[in-house]
Formats: C-alpha cells, sequence, structure tokens
C-alpha cells in the first residue's frame, strides 16, 4: 500500500526531481502491531536529512497519519518514506516555490533465515568504493548507485551482506547496514564525515552501550581492523543485528557482545 | 509531452528504482524541425551509459518512434530521455528480471539572452566539490545530487554558469555543461575519469578541432589553468556554446576560438 501525500496511489510524476536528480531523502523502518519503531529517533533524522538537503520536511502528524491508516491493513510490515523536493522547471536549480512530495509505502516484512540470528552471516569485501563527498555523507538521500553497484557484485544466496571500503581503504558499512566491530569488549563503528549513511540503529547502539558502561567509539577501521575483530556485526532497522561469522577467509565463533547489542536494541524497541 | 514506454502519460511507479536509488540514466538533446539533432550520438552515448550500468537499453526504433509522435505537436522543444531500471523488490539487489522503463519528455525550447552569444557570460567557481568515483565518471546518471547542490549556491540571475572542481582541485565541468580551455590555439577539456559527465557536444568539439587541425586534449586543469586560459567555454546540447567572459575576478574579450568551434558545431548540427 502506497500513500502520496496521504492519498492512495502508486505513481508519481515523471518530472518528479526525486527521479530526474534523486534530490530526496528516504527512511526504512519496521511497524510492529501497528506502531512505526523508533519512530521519534526515524522522525528527528529524516528531518536533519531534508535541513542538510534544504528540503521542505512533511511534519510529523502527517506522516503519522499515513502511517496509521497503512496500519489498519498491514499492522506489521516494512515501512519507506520518501521525500523527493517535487516537480520544477528542467534544470539543477531549486525551484523558487517547492512542493515536496511525501511518498509513504509498506512492504511485507522480510523472513530471513532464523540462522542469520542464531549463527551469524556470511559477508564479503566489495569491490566497489564509496566515493569521499563530506557535503553528502552520512545523509540518507536517493543518489544510490554506488550500493546497488556494490549489490549487484554477487548472487550467492549464501552471501547476507557486502561490506563497503571507501575511497581512502576505510571500512565504511554494508550495502545495506552500519558495521560495528568489538575489540577487548569494546565497540567501533567507522566514521561517516567523508561517506555513508548514519543509521538510527547505529546511533541507538553508541546510546545504549555507553548506558551499559561499555566504551564505543566512532573511529577509522581500515580492512585489517575489521578482519581482527573480535567480534563483527551489522545492524539497521529491518535486518535488526547480523554477527558476521565468515569474512574473507576468516571465521568467527558466535560472541556474547553482538548477544548483548541485539538484547539492548530489542528491549529499546519495544 | 511525455512519453512513458510509447504511451501518452505524466507519471512512473513510486516503486521504481529510478526513484528509489536514481538506478538509471538520461539525455537530453533538442529537436529542431521535428529531427532530434546528433540522434546517432545520443544514442551511441545513452546505449554506452546503460552497458556501464548494466542497464537493458531500448532499441533506437523505440525512441525514435517516440520522438516522431512528439514532433507532430512540438517540432522543436528540448527532448529529455530517461531509461530506468523499473520497479523491484524492496532493496538494492537488481531483479533477475528487470523490465527498463523508457520516458521520453518534451519541454519549450529555452530562450537564453543573445548576449550569452554574442558577448559571452558571467561564470562563478562553484564550493561544492565533485567526489571521485572511477566506477561512475562520465555517465549522465540520475544520482545528481552534487549538481544540485551546486547549482544552489547562486540565485544572480547574471551569472549564467557555475564550474565545478572536483575533490583533488582539478576543474572539471559547468552544473550543465562541459568546459574547454583554449591555450595558444589549442583546445583542452577536463579529463573525466574520476568524476563528471561526457556530453556529446564534448566529444563532437574535439573530433571537431583534430578535423580542422587544431590540436584539443584531455588534460587536467587546476583552478590557474583556467583563470589563465586565453579563452574559455561552456556547451552542451542545449545551450550551444557560451564563452566565458568574467570568472573570479578576471575578465576575457570575445575570442575567435570560441566562435570558431561554435561555427563548427553549428555546421555539424545541420
Amino acid at each position: 500500500m502506497n500513500l502520496i501525500n496521504g492519498v492512495i496511489g502508486d505513481t508519481i510524476c515523471v518530472t518528479d526531481r526525486g527521479l530526474a536528480y534523486g534530490d530526496g531523502v528516504f527512511r526504512t523502518l519496521t511497524m510492529r502491531g501497528a506502531q512505526p519503531v523508533l519512530w521519534r529517533r526515524q522522525y528527528a533524522k529524516l528531518a536533519a536529512d531534508c535541513k542538510a538537503l534544504r528540503l521542505p520536511c512533511p511534519a510529523a502528524i502527517l506522516l503519522e497519519r499515513d502511517m496509521a491508516e497503512i496500519s489498519t491493513h498491514e499492522p506489521d510490515c516494512v515501512i519507506k518514506i520518501i521525500i523527493t523536493r517535487g516537480s520544477g522547471p528542467r534544470g539543477y536549480a531549486i525551484p523558487g516555490t517547492v512542493s515536496a512530495q511525501r511518498i509513504v509505502a509498506s512492504a511485507p516484512l522480510p523472513d530471513y533465515p532464523r540462522n542469520y540470528y542464531e549463527v551469524g552471516v556470511q559477508a564479503r569485501i566489495c569491490d566497489t568504493r564509496l566515493a569521499l563527498q563530506p557535503m553528502l555523507a552520512g545523509i540518507k538521500h536517493l543518489n544510490r548507485l554506488e550500493h546497488v553497484l556494490a549489490r549487484s557484485e554477487w548472487s550467492d544466496a549464501g552471501i547476507a551482506e557486502g561490506l563497503m571500503l571507501d575511497a581512502s581503504n576505510n571500512m565504511i558499512c554494508g550495502t545495506m547496514s552500519n558495521l560495528f566491530a568489538v575489540k577487548a569488549n569494546e565497540l567501533m563503528t567507522p566514521d561517516l564525515a567523508q561517506c555513508g549513511v548514519a543509521g538510527v540503529m547505529r546511533d541507538l547502539t553508541l546510546e545504549l552501550a555507553r548506558t551499559h558502561g561499555i566504551r564505543a567509539d566512532i573511529s577509522h577501521l581500515s580492512k585489517s581492523d575489521v578482519l581482527g575483530a573480535d567480534e563483527l556485526f551489522v545492524l539497521n532497522s529491518v535486518i535488526g543485528v547480523w554477527q558476521i561469522v565468515a569474512l574473507d577467509g576468516r571465521t568467527w565463533r558466535k560472541g556474547l557482545m553482538t548477544a548483548r547489542v541485539r538484547s539492548w536494541l530489542s528491549n529499546a524497541q519495544k
């Protein structure tokens, strides 16, 4: 089910700048029991991303109404919110009057194999590098061709995620997830000042770790830092937490810290 | 007038990957006297860009039919062609079966001031830098937020174009155009191996210069190379050729080489 500016529909205008230039932002979250999970954080991030692109962000109440309408049909689903800068005359210049478009779409909750959670997942390191663009780093905008290219590098269903390096050899993220490494009972997650998407679950994990007295740092991580980690996990709002137990020839046993993080996040989302 | 897969319409599906990820390519060209200008070159570039993204390119005949239909209503117009990877399930993975979407849209020919051609234009140097991404460099894809940000830096109608540097301080292009510098009766245009869009008019200019015995090189150009040029011009299929006569405090007189290039291109487009 899709709501476009609050009205059921399946289409947007071909002159929309979201299509023409990727001029917009998005969020993906879950709805469970008719409640959008971590909604306050999701909206805060959406508003921050809009602000970064000087894009008018719809009021929270409008998005909440859209999600409430969807929830009457699908109380448990994935919600994708897209905000575009709407249509305008030909050319890159932002129109004097912007009519931002608001798309709220539902999709079924994915059904990942249980062993992704009980055992862990196999990942790979992608050849596609993330370019360094500090003006867009961290923002969940609609220019996502690098992620499409990275995800197209493998078709083996046994590989659950691909990790991406940036042009300076820093490990940054998964194609659809944020990355954490555990070393000596401390958490580290890549610095996203130059590229990558700063997800809501990443921020929440950093906060929860500190609340629980676990040091959690944003830092530069090389490929060897990652391969030398005691534990490694990826997360996002839809997949939750997947421990990586096989990567680039290395394997890991099930880790205690990953289980703790999953438990913290699970409690925080109740 | 918009044709979507050959049918008159104004909308595309909200689940289209062109919107979700900018997963597609585009071309902008002119139609004059019901003829798409430099069509063979435009189609060759479209097909090459599709191939670079492993996107199925529609047969030329389909696009030609679309443009012929538009030309019966608007024999003189701007044509924008967008090819997207179509809709698919949630996620970056390219669907097993891709149904590429073909959008052919017309817009009125712009009416630029006559003095842009007779005298020249004022340009500026943008703060927004182009990130280095060799996997996407040269391709006219739908991830164009950098250009949107660069074009949003000024609103002074007296400035016709903004020039963009890359992250390594190379001068690359205008926000909507390719750039040429003239030095000692030779042409130079920036190397686009790391970023930028390689336009049809750029290629044609390089070819025509050589045909006329003028040396024309692809090279690295710094800001001072550009400011030290004898002449400077930007071009694309819609604007034609604009000589830059004021940039960053420097001014230039009307140049002979720019006039020659304009004349060659004008003849080649007949």
